[in-house]
């Protein structure tokens, strides 16, 4: 414990009076960092430990042992901070971790590791180079996210997670690999039956989720942005499930009953076998829990350790028994709970649960920290959260390392929160945010909660939009203006508005609406809109953004390169109108009755992506009220693949002259509509960075006769 | 004879001093020739002949019947001039010919044509309606090709080209469809032996072909423009060649013995199964010749009729006979001896020839009209020339009629020249020029020169490069600018040089010069430059502007539309300065290693078209002379269909990180280049007439360390 409490340490605040001193304290806690994570590969008993792979799904230690040093030099070279690389075989090879891996997705990539002594001279030869860096950089406070003193806290913060995330990696060495070791041996030697668990009622609240900007602590991306949250009442565990209240489940048959398991579950239970959580094991009717150096027999009042899955089956096992809805808490009921704390690292004297390495190089009993008696509110191990990790509203990446959290937007990853026993630095701050595959081990449990709803409040994820034609028609209706060229679907609502200005302004049909943004303009304007597309892979955007408020996507950079995007109705001044917009799928070609009694149907881009253009604009009168307009814009670009040559309205032969679009526009709509106006659009599509289509379409509006 | 010389006609002058009495002037023309073109079909017996397809790779004479008048009413649609069809069925199903089909191409399409008499009643409806029009139409002196009256000149003159062609037609029906007519069976009585041909010589003269813009009667687009030749000197045929020269070959096994015929005369021999001109028979040993409405024991002293391969087959048989260089005059040639006629059409008393239908209603013998001795220097029979038709320097499509010429600039239409018996109108003028794919039979057959040189005088025909993306290049090299944004490779040199003050300018590299332009460009400012591009499709553009100084291409406007471009290195700038550029096919991967030497390297949008950009990039240094220049632009839009993903140069991650192509062409190039600077240039491609590639490319300077 005297070890223990020697290499307590606080992330640096931002802020201060002196640079000077504030250098001298990020030098500090660089060496204090990089030399607590050294000694926690001192435990390893021989080199061999090294190369060791305990755990398929992840890289050998040495690739961690090297690979902290390496983060250092990779962000400081992209950021332009050093010139210099110092070893560029070791610099790729221990670049990219493999922790996002998912079972059934095995690496198979043969490595040619360094020794241990070449990669410890290595990890010198950068403690050299960054604390030089530290000493020479420009510093001014507080500490900005474009600051050389931000990439040197987020070499540090990335360190600490990995502090962490290597002493899962040891649990799953065999222990003659280990030794005991001054600091990582003060372990909790208490242990005794599991206290009775029992659930707390909690009120409902709304709350606020993010770390604010001004916040005095290095954040990542993902912690910062702004969402309100209505919690709605529930009762909460008083305790996180200990190993004995966990083995009930066990011995109940948990592990062989599928009705507990999610669908993932049970695959992840085909694949993994699993029959127990994954640190124990058992031997003559025995049960053990294996720690960081030392196997142990199972600490009944130490909380079970166990991934997303199994906690999830553990609750739908409870909610069995109980017949009540028994779930994980969100992240937002996590957080209800956690606002009963007012201490945060780095402000606390000492730390109010098992966290920061300030009590145990271990887990602990789950009765000895609580709040209004409820235990661990942080600390101890991690709590999986019904949560799928996304972004808050205003998440922005930091551009030196884009990838830290967007990969994990997919809806498979879930947040864990409240840091464990070697949960340091910013990890042991109240708004970290980490998030795991739900079949991923690390120091983690749970605890559970009681709801009066079955359906669990969680939104879907704002996955971020890859496939390359969508995301370029997201940045195209929703980004930014290129070459001077106004917002396509805003310019073409405006000037139409303009150009029919006594048009009852009552039902509006956008149809080929795509990703929507026409719809929310015209909603600013009529007391209904209809979107339609044919695609769904568009309009889901569109109805995302009606129902979340936000979209995200990822546009082309350059290569493979791309770059973050997200956007949202507030911030396009469309706040209180998405309840006017309706967004379905549908053909245009084939329409159902009910999309009718418009006074406008405006079809942006539309006509020439029709398999029979002539069929729709035959009909499309029938939709309009009287005194309505259909307004079309198009660049009449005619492709085989969207519509057969035959069905092409124009740009073609007929009886060997030139018949343009225009004139068969004419020849379709002309015994129906007069053409009240022609007006060219411009609009721009970007590709790349460098590359954009740039398209004069034309607008036309008929009157229906 | 008396019927004939009433109907004699000239086409109007464009100049005059009343814009009335040209009204009626116009409208007098047109009612001849719709008239004209009516007593021709008078000559078929009964309706049934209408329908009869003499000819398998024409129309019945049904559709020409219709086709002259509908061609009136699709023009004058096309250009806006009447608003309202007459018939649309009809304006359909007369609108299109098979003229230029190939034998081997046999149009199977079923018509559904209809009577006689609904055509005939459709043709005064188009009568009454041109009638109004012209005497409705806004008239101003001199009529130009943007005025409504150049259509509907247009339109007579279409009419009086169908009279020949029909009456070529009416030439393979058989006799008992035809009846005689007053005007129609005013043949040549006359006939005899055939005069004994000789050759007489002609002084070489550089002489300009091409109808001035400022020519005072209506002309189609192939004639105007303006070209220089300068013609040797050589020996002509006295005469047409006549049956009765004509029957030497036939006798001496011409059409039996392949070595006589050129490779697609051998083909179409095959083909057709020929023994004899078109137009011959031969029963008990005598030979007949079919004339528009009988048939006559074959009149030796007439024009042997023919088409060019057969033509060309007799000069090859002669040219063995005399041991000399026997061949058709081109196109340059006859002129010269055109030339020596001053009268033309409209201006003559009386034709100089059996032209115009101003002497008979069928061909005559061939030594009736001399000039020093050379007979027949129009008209009788068109004169087939070695020539394959093409537009002059300055050539431009009318917009009403944009495929009258350029679908024959294919290298496959040879032009014929002078005339026959029934061209009247524009057909009868000096500068008309008619051309016909080498099988095809007209009234037209030929006369021969011989020649100092074996080679034939003809240059490549500038066929429309109707290739989209091959087009797409020569527009953005050589075509119009668009957003105000400069001509692309211009700009690059222009910056390039501007960047690079004290550059030396020996020679200079254009490796991947796609369709030349920056080759040109840098001729003005180094003594050599080679340009280099792995396309042969591409290359052969900047090759044909260096060899004739001019190149042609067809642009998509709107779906299938086109609109059909020119450039010429003149109007460019680039007189003078084709010797210093050479252009040559080549891959920058794995050039030859007499490439070198250079001053300056300039790789234009090339290195992300690469398929190993590192392998070029490692290399090209060796090709420089000290103190050069590698400069190499690019949007660096990288695309696995040009180069595999492993060898992109950045645009990747590497090591997790984000690698840009800028940081890939430091590591490939810094060992031996410093990087002299870097600027954006922006450019356009045209898709169409609305849809552009609007995309910002950037220069980077590398000098040679």
């Amino acid at each position: 414990m005297e070890q223990l409490a020697q290499i307590v340490t606080k992330t640096p605040l931002l802020t201060g009076a002196s640079a000077e001193q504030k250098r001298e304290e990020i030098r500090a806690y660089f060496h204090q960092t990089f030399s607590l994570y050294e000694t926690l590969f001192d435990c390893l008993a021989r080199d061999q430990a090294y190369y060791l792979r305990a755990e398929p799904l992840r890289h050998p230690l040495i690739f961690y042992f090297g690979h902290t040093a390496v983060f250092f030099i990779n962000k400081l070279v992209l950021g332009k901070y050093i010139q210099r690389r110092l070893d560029e075989r070791l610099e790729s090879m221990f670049a990219i971790g493999v922790d996002e891996m998912s079972w059934d997705d095995l690496d198979s990539t043969h490595y040619d590791w360094p020794t241990v002594a070449q990669t410890r001279a290595y990890r010198d030869r950068v403690r050299t180079q960054v604390d030089e860096l530290i000493g020479s950089m420009p510093l001014s406070l507080p500490i900005t996210p474009d600051s050389p003193a931000w990439v040197v806290l987020m070499g540090i913060e990335h360190e600490r997670i990995h502090l962490e995330t290597s002493s899962v990696i040891m649990r799953m060495l065999p222990l003659d690999c280990l030794r005991s070791h001054p600091i990582w041996s003060a372990t909790c030697t208490e242990s005794g039956p599991a206290p009775e668990n029992g659930l707390l009622p909690v009120a409902g609240e709304t709350i606020t989720l993010g770390k604010p900007d001004t916040a005095a602590s290095y954040g990542w991306d993902n912690e910062y942005g702004r969402k309100t949250v209505a919690v709605q009442p529930f009762r909460v565990s008083r305790f996180l499930v200990s190993n004995g209240e966990y083995l009930q489940f066990v011995q109940a048959g948990g592990y062989r009953n599928p009705e507990y398991w999610t669908e993932e579950g049970r695959r992840w239970l085909a694949f993994s076998r699993a029959a127990m959580p994954r640190f124990w094991s058992r031997r003559h009717d025995e049960y053990y829990q294996r720690n960081l150096l030392q196997e142990v027999p199972l600490p009944l009042d130490w909380p079970a350790e166990v991934n997303y899955l199994e906690a999830k089956a553990f609750c739908n096992w409870k909610a069995g028994q109980t017949g009540t809805h028994v779930r994980l808490p969100t992240e937002a009921e996590w957080t209800l709970l956690r606002n009963r704390l007012d201490a945060d690292q780095p402000d606390w004297e000492r730390a109010p649960g098992n966290l920061n390495l300030e009590h145990h190089a271990s887990s602990c009993p789950v009765d000895r920290f609580a709040v209004d008696g409820i235990h661990d509110l942080v600390g101890n191990v991690w709590q999986w959260t019904e949560t799928p990790v996304d972004g808050f509203p205003g998440f922005e990446v930091h551009p030196l390392y884009d990838d830290f959290s967007t990969p994990t937007f997919d809806n498979r990853h879930n947040l864990i929160k409240g840091g464990s026993w070697i949960s340091t630095g910013n990890e042991a701050t109240r708004y970290s945010r980490y998030a795991f595959r739900r079949h991923f081990f690390q120091h983690a449990g749970f605890r559970y909660i009681e709801s009066d709803h079955a359906e669990v409040p969680v939104e879907p994820v704002n996955t971020y939009e890859t496939d390359d034609l969508v995301a370029q028609y997201l940045e195209f209706h929703y980004g930014s203006e290129y070459f001077g060229v106004a917002n396509y679907p805003v310019a073409c609502v405006q000037t139409l508005l303009a150009r029919i200005p006594g048009l009852n302004r009552g039902k509006a049909l956008d149809l080929g609406c795509s990703v929507g943004r026409a719809s929310f303009e015209l909603a600013r304007h009529f007391e209904r809109v209809d979107g339609i597309d044919f695609s769904a892979r568009f309009i889901q955007h569109g109805f995302q953004l009606k129902e979340s408020g936000q979209t995200r996507f990822a546009i082309p950079v350059e290569g493979e390169l791309v770059e973050f995007k997200e956007t949202g109705l507030a911030e396009l001044g469309y706040a209180g109108l998405a309840h006017k917009v309706d967004f379905v799928q549908g053909d245009a070609c084939n329409l159902k009755p009910r999309f009718s009694g418009y006074d406008l149907i405006f079809c942006g881009n539309l006509i020439d992506r029709l398999y029979n253009p002539a069929l729709f604009l035959g009909q499309v009168h029938e939709r309009l009220n009287p005194g309505g307009y259909l307004v079309l814009t198009s660049p009449y670009t005619w492709l085989e693949e969207h519509t057969p040559r035959a069905k092409w309205l124009g740009g073609v032969k007929v009886n060997g002259e030139n018949f343009t679009t225009l004139d068969g526009l004419r020849a379709v709509l002309g015994e129906r509509f007069e053409l009240a106006g022609q007006e060219d659009i411009p609009f721009v599509i970007r590709e790349t960075r460098r590359k954009f289509q740039h398209t004069l379409a034309e607008m036309t509006l008929w009157r229906l006769k």
